[in-house]
């Protein structure tokens, strides 16, 4: 039982609805100001009476009513005043007295509008610790995995674990030779194809490891002080960073805080000499054996209760952290993040996070630090370690349940495509489904957190999207072009919602694979003929507008409608507001048109720009957007 | 979009769903068995095709496949086996591919079943570290001010700040006089009144402070080492708690962590001298001015980061906590415990409570330790602090919702009914609005944390639920009966859901009040003839029922329906499981019976004996329930 959206109280953490604070954030002994928007109720009734600000001050409820700022022909705002006691407020609005609300009693959070008592984990937050660098929401980011990418010529011999590769044979994505498979790119092939990410209109590179190591993949470090000499060595990654920075580009790396590879420096040294102070770092038994990530011994666990480890990797400035930002990485990508320092009985976690984060506040106060976690983030987010996540909750699963090919026909479990790590078929949701998903996911973190987190259709550690969504499952383009349509509609949904999208290297040019390892596809070079031109020129296409339009990288979000194949909101900011119209292709489209009431949705609008998909209509106060399959956005 | 109750899968932490594990509780390395029951759909098809235990292990989902351990003519148990990796784990179960279930992807939490993906804030959880006291689950509680419930002679002069009361004097409950009216109520009084809860059947008193202060709720104490001798002085505590524990009540004081009084010892050492021990305690400012709780002067607040105030309030065996319970307490209930150790940018309240834990393993490990938490406490039931927590939030706001007077007719703000704290009248909610709080509050805290918690109908601090319920204003016994109906289909609800109910002296005479402070009557003895007989008599009915039948005190907890002015679940448990229906008075009551598939309700059922309120009928594998208003009680 929730008011119909469009009609919907709404308030978020944008400077539409929050703020201002202070440039650097809001701090200790703040006021801030709140906005809630109320429309009016169909029959043009006042959607309340009474507004409340609820928040949690020392642990204990406090309430302020709102007062009633102005009122227009769609409805009325309301102000409040948060008081800011603790570096982490929890706050939602109490909406009452409305008629048309049923009950006239309703509380506004994160994740909705609720007739009834809520918990508090759906709360809107404000933090004065998480303090987002100010050029990560404008960010699109490129995810490059450096085997893959290009090749250069090093001059270094193939290590005895390797098993080249040429350029165009399939990827090696089951069985034991997975990680051996070596196709040789490096970083200054990186940066002979910076033209590509530039025309792509991207502005940051994600580089998975780059560390010396025995794999492809390199999450087995093998050490922390030097950039792989197969993929160019320390010289070559200060290449890419200048060339990189000087196009402007960003450039963020991949650390594994959780372990590293057997074959890493502190490893060989813990293992020889147990009473070395690398043994510390490590978690032993007292049959020599070790404790290693998911129980693959070629990564040995790190043991955060080591005030050594923490010193030498990530806390403070004579640290690999420090070091490799001194260098010029614009930020750390940290890789399992959601185990780093947990085992058993002991849980260093948020004490890692925050101490990687005063390092970064020190060295490099720009800096940008992600979590990989791939499940329930909230915790994690809540203080002042994380920037943000790789938001699979919040975006990925919910955009795959909603743009699957399907069953039937759809590629399942038969081709090997994994619902991201459960044993049955990637479910297809309907919109108000997927959109309950997204908004309880982010509703447990402050709005920075999401806007700091990325927003990936998918990564080397997943099938592609384009397989997902119906295209085929071999590895290649999808040359017949079955995924385009869906996959399309969910880079639409990348490039307007919260959140830094990032693209997975090759999706541009309508790549698939059926699971993380065979999406590690070497890129297509000189094969441009069979690339996806429609799906390349499409990503140019939606990376430009996100650039061109504040409020897609800045804007609140607000949804206006979300049911079954239709899922609609609007992206609003003091600059201007962008609304967003996606329909997607199922049994009941094109379906009848969508019609919001225009007063309610904002007040005084007059026109709604097309700036992508089919044109909408103003007109009696009434905007009715299309009903056929496509994006449609508009500018307001 | 849920499916149906009765045929929705269903697990909880009872001795049904979860274990059995060891009599401590489960520890790290255990393998603990869980069951889940996923009834047929209404064509007799399956449930479900697969059903997957997810939980989180080290900070990483991990998938375990339940087997299909049998199957019935109502539905099937499915059988999974949790490995106890860390000291909270958080785990829900995937019940894909039954048929008639829309997607056929559901997920089963604590919160419920829900068509799409969740975050883990609604898991099941599993906690080593909780370890409730055997004894808690099987009280019913009885809770006394004891200025309020009967005197004595004490023979110690009254104090310069007391106003002395006749004992049938009306409640002063606003103005400046409040703390200072004093009836002169004793522990002796209470003493003497033990017929009296003997004969209403409950088992443990819970009394809130008796330490010396300058007022009459005593919240403001001025030591913690003497009783107050105007309740009669330690001796009196001692001849109380041997008289109570003669008849094998448990009695459980109240002690104040967040604050002290300002006549406090350790305050006024603190006030009168910088460089003493007892100026940590307390959070002086540079003028010389303190924080208090709220802003009130008398109580100053306690800084928790002072080690010293640990070691002699809660820390060990030499603290406060320590030497009453060795003089016989059998718990602490302790106040403003959401607040305690909280004050802008500090946060020592897991700290405090874990420590209190501690101090009470050590030195009465069966010593219950109940947190006053008037929100969202489930961050602080989480770890091995607080047992439980006084249940504000999951029971007397939803009840109240349901079964509040009402407008138009009921008492409202315009008689100084305050809604908990907000400036609205009391909502009235249907009951799925008043079961989705409960199931949403309870989910995100262990099994045990909401046995170990108490059931609250009304407290000191709120108005009496006979007044909420419709009864009358005036502080006195609803004479009229007004209230009555609403007021035991409550006390049903408190005497048959998981929790310790606490009776509120008074309570069961049917006595009135329109806010906390003019809830503390003074018990009417000997104005017999004034009480509400029918009220009394049901207490001790629901009382008794309670505690005949060990499914209502230890069963699982399975929601059946909720619509409207319809409220029904089952206390399942091996020995014989307890259904619950209740019909509130509405529009609609007498409304249609309620017909429950009865196979999938419990395989085998063949009889619904009444135990309260009017017939069911079971004929035809289908469960008849009545329309009319009441509480109607079946042992299955």
């Amino acid at each position: 039982m929730r008011r119909a959206a469009p009609r919907a109280p709404h308030h978020d953490g944008s400077p539409a609805y929050a703020g201002p604070v202070g440039p650097a954030g809001p701090s200790l002994g703040d006021r801030v100001p709140l906005r809630v928007r109320v429309p009016h109720a169909a029959d043009g009734s006042p959607g309340a009476r009474t507004v409340v600000l609820r928040s949690v001050r020392d642990g204990e409820p406090a309430v302020a009513e709102a007062t009633l700022e102005s009122s227009d022909e769609g409805g009325s705002w309301w102000r409040a005043e948060l008081d800011v006691v603790n570096p982490e407020t929890s706050y939602r609005f109490l909406v009452a007295g409305g008629a048309g609300s049923g009950s006239g009693y309703a509380w506004l959070n994160a994740s909705g509008v609720h007739d009834r008592d809520v918990t508090d984990a759906g709360d809107f937050r404000l933090s004065t610790r998480h303090r987002l660098p100010d050029w990560v929401p404008d960010q699109v980011g490129y995810q490059v995995f450096p085997d893959r990418f290009e090749r250069t010529e090093v001059g270094v011999p193939t290590p005895a674990w390797a098993q080249p590769a040429a350029w165009d044979d399939p990827v090696v994505h089951r069985g034991p030779d997975v990680p051996y498979q070596l196709y040789g790119g490096t970083l200054d092939g990186i940066a002979t194809r910076l033209d590509h990410l530039e025309r792509l209109g991207v502005t940051a590179l994600y580089l998975t490891p780059v560390f010396e190591a025995w794999s492809n993949h390199r999450y087995d470090a093998a050490s922390f002080d030097h950039v792989d000499p197969l993929l160019g060595g320390d010289a070559a990654l200060q290449r890419l960073l200048d060339a990189a920075h000087a196009r402007g580009l960003r450039v963020v790396g991949d650390l594994t805080t959780n372990h590293t590879g057997d074959h890493h420096d502190w490893f060989l040294k813990a293992q020889a000499d147990p009473a070395s102070p690398e043994r510390g770092f490590y978690r032993f038994r007292d049959d020599g054996s070790y404790e290693s990530w998911l129980g693959i011994d070629s990564l040995p666990k790190l043991d955060h209760g080591s005030a050594e480890l923490a010193r030498r990797l990530y806390d403070g400035d004579a640290s690999v952290v420090a070091r490799w930002l001194r260098a010029g990485l614009d930020g750390w990508r940290i890789d399992v993040a959601n185990m780093t320092g947990r085992m058993g009985a002991d849980d260093h976690a948020h004490r890692v996070a925050q101490a990687l984060r005063r390092t970064i506040d020190a060295v490099r106060p720009d800096a940008w630090l992600l979590a990989e976690h791939g499940h329930d983030a909230s915790l994690d987010l809540a203080g002042p370690g994380w920037h943000g996540t790789m938001d699979y909750s919040g975006f990925t699963r919910p955009v795959w349940c909603w743009l699957n090919g399907g069953a039937p026909g759809g590629p399942g479990r038969e081709h090997g495509l994994n619902w991201l790590g459960l044993p049955v078929d990637v479910p297809v949701l309907r919109a108000e489904q997927a959109v309950a998903t997204m908004r309880e996911v982010h509703a447990a973190a402050p709005w920075t957190a999401w806007t700091g987190s990325t927003l990936h259709l998918d990564s080397h550690d997943t099938p592609r999207f384009r397989t997902v969504a119906g295209g085929g499952t071999d590895g290649w383009v999808d040359a017949a072009g079955t995924g385009r349509e869906r996959h399309l509609l969910g880079l639409a949904l990348q490039m307007t919602l919260p959140g830094v999208p990032v693209v997975f290297a090759g999706d541009e040019l309508g790549l698939t694979a059926v699971d993380g390892e065979h999406a590690r596809t070497p890129m297509p070079w000189g094969r441009e003929s069979e690339w996806d031109g429609q799906t390349l020129a499409a990503y140019a296409d939606w990376v430009r507008l996100r650039r061109e339009h504040t409020a897609l990288r800045r804007g609140g979000l607000r949804w206006l409608h979300a049911e079954g194949d239709v899922l609609t909101f609007v992206r609003e900011h003091p600059d201007g507001s962008v609304l967003v119209h996606v329909v997607r292709p199922g049994a009941d489209t094109p379906g009848a048109p969508v019609r919001l009431p225009a007063a309610a949705l904002q007040p005084g609008l007059r026109a709604a720009t097309t700036l992508a998909g089919a044109p909408a209509d103003l007109r009696d106060g009434v905007l009715t957007l299309p009903g056929e399959v496509g994006a449609h956005v508009y500018a307001l």
